[in-house]
């Protein structure tokens, strides 16, 4: 693993979170690299320093970007961050395949598909080893950290040497990151978060205040966490800014489109409707049965991602939904296995 | 320890909570009997079955109140619920002393004063051995729960057959308790979520949004669940309804004082300003140097309490707060000792 300063990065995927990281890396003193699909969004990048999905915010001059994706491994850089929708992934980034094995690589992407966590997509794409592949989760809604309000993240790698190479890199003050050595539970925490919030989102559509929506925070924490353990995370990842920090972000954010679908839900719209008046795909409708497949096969409780599978793929409405969460048996508070 | 069912409940305090902790007890099948200093007030309760502390809410008929405490023997509860403000206790409950030691004692306070929490106080004040005193918390603002809308609590006593008994004398359905066997911990998380609610306050004051409030939050219940473990909380508790639940709750409520007070102080008013403007005491000002104090009894590093210590006693400005906690070495993600 090479330890000099990582000086130079390309960011791969020009959405909001792309961007964002692009600019927090520039103020973090890197130069840097942006890479997008679309050679209109990418021109207003460069000529006008403004982008679409981030309005209202003037981006550093010195950050440049490309359409073309040649142009990445010419610009030699020392860290490849990841930033595009986890279906997009395998075609996005196969043309870097084989050729970026010195790199770090750096995933902002979440997802779950068939058990495998996007880390475990992006080493397989870019044939690189696991451990090169550093993840970055936490309460990061794109738009304030633009807006260069303090935020903080989590850095996590296997190797926590790797993890501080990377923190280094993108620490820009209002951006601050904590490190971490447990990449499992960082994914676990920011997929099945999105799930939570649609449960949340139908709670809020239903009328329900502030102790419903807590006490589901808090439970769909709970189950989240038993998962976690049951697949090797640390138990503490959960208490931190990847699981409860990320987890109360999306579930108090009318820019999440798993809160929003849910709260569509909560109103009496039916899931084609939901999914019609939905700005883009929320992830939460995409992964929940793919979580509770995941639990199913461990033998860990997700009364809550249930439900939600129920809602999204049987027909079952909010009303049905909150039925059952409360006639559960009464039960002894926490995660229900020992804490690691 | 008697076992029968509770059938009888007095409860000491007829505020928000008190009154509707009274509700959620007959709606659970119990005779109560509600005590209350201001005989309008008790009046009104018995006669019109309203509140001033509970707009739109129709209590229940047979929910009886009185003004006069000897009522409350007389009554011969088997379960004594106290819900009135830490700083009254004393002489509140003064003339049950000595005359209830059959009793659960239930307490729904929160504080903290020289070190003692309101279960010790409570139960040296009614000559009670403490394990008599049940300690309820979790995201309970009153009233949603007085419209009787689902939330959960934590139901804890060292002695788990007690906490199943008060649990099940105050399952009304829409009220779902757990049950722990934490007290400490429940009563650690109730008061100094207070806390960190002025500083999430003091930041959406500043015009932060999500991310910093989440951030808060996040490395508030870590400084929270450090502080508990030293006191031999179980760390699980932080996980749960008593922690991040009743957290989050205070923390996203414009209906919290505390909030409200930090709220203020972001925008710039001075801590006499804010007081000024507080309809009643915010808990969080009053205890958090309480907090700080016990946490470097035990060398605990409670970095968010002690900057709202400097700001509501030093003279320490919003931005001077914002800056200090963004100032600190990068850290591990986590709570920084094991969990239990």
């Amino acid at each position: 693993m090479p330890s000099e300063k990582i000086q130079r990065a390309a960011v791969v995927g020009a959405g909001a979170w792309g961007t964002t990281f692009a600019q927090v890396l520039c103020d973090a003193g890197l130069e840097v690299l942006l890479w997008g699909r679309d050679p209109k969004l990418i021109e207003t990048i460069n000529e006008v320093h403004t982008s679409k999905y981030l309005s209202g915010i003037v981006l550093p001059e010195n950050l440049r970007a490309t359409s073309d994706i040649s142009q990445v491994l010419e610009f030699s850089p020392q860290m490849l961050v990841v930033a595009i929708p986890s279906s997009a992934i395998e075609q996005a980034l196969l043309p870097l395949a084989g050729q970026v094995s010195k790199l770090e690589i750096v995933s902002l992407v979440k997802g779950l598909k068939n058990g495998h966590f996007m880390s475990e997509l992006i080493a397989h794409t870019l044939q690189v080893p696991q451990a090169n592949v550093t993840v970055i989760s936490g309460p990061n809604l794109a738009g304030e950290i633009a807006a260069r309000q303090p935020a903080a993240t989590v850095v996590a790698n296997q190797e926590i040497e790797r993890a501080q190479r990377v923190a280094e890199a993108c620490d820009a003050g209002y951006f601050r990151p904590y490190i971490s050595t447990d990449v499992i539970g960082c994914e676990i925490g920011g997929v099945a978060k999105n799930v939570i919030a649609l449960a949340v989102g139908a709670a809020t559509g239903m009328g329900l205040g502030k102790n419903t929506q807590s006490t589901l925070i808090t439970r769909g924490l709970a189950e989240i966490t038993r998962l976690g353990l049951a697949l090797g995370a640390n138990g503490e990842t959960f208490l931190g800014l990847a699981g409860i920090g990320d987890l109360t972000t999306t579930c108090s954010s009318q820019l999440s489109r798993n809160f929003t679908f849910g709260e569509n839900i909560g109103k009496g719209l039916s899931v084609q409707q939901a999914l019609g008046a939905s700005r883009g795909v929320a992830e939460g409708v995409n992964s929940c049965d793919h979580v509770l497949a995941l639990a199913k096969e461990n033998g860990v409780d997700m009364p809550i991602t249930e439900a939600v599978v129920d809602v999204v793929h049987n027909n079952h409405s909010a009303a049905q939904m909150g039925e059952r969460l409360l006639g559960r048996p009464r039960k002894m508070d926490g995660v229900e296995i020992q804490l690691a």
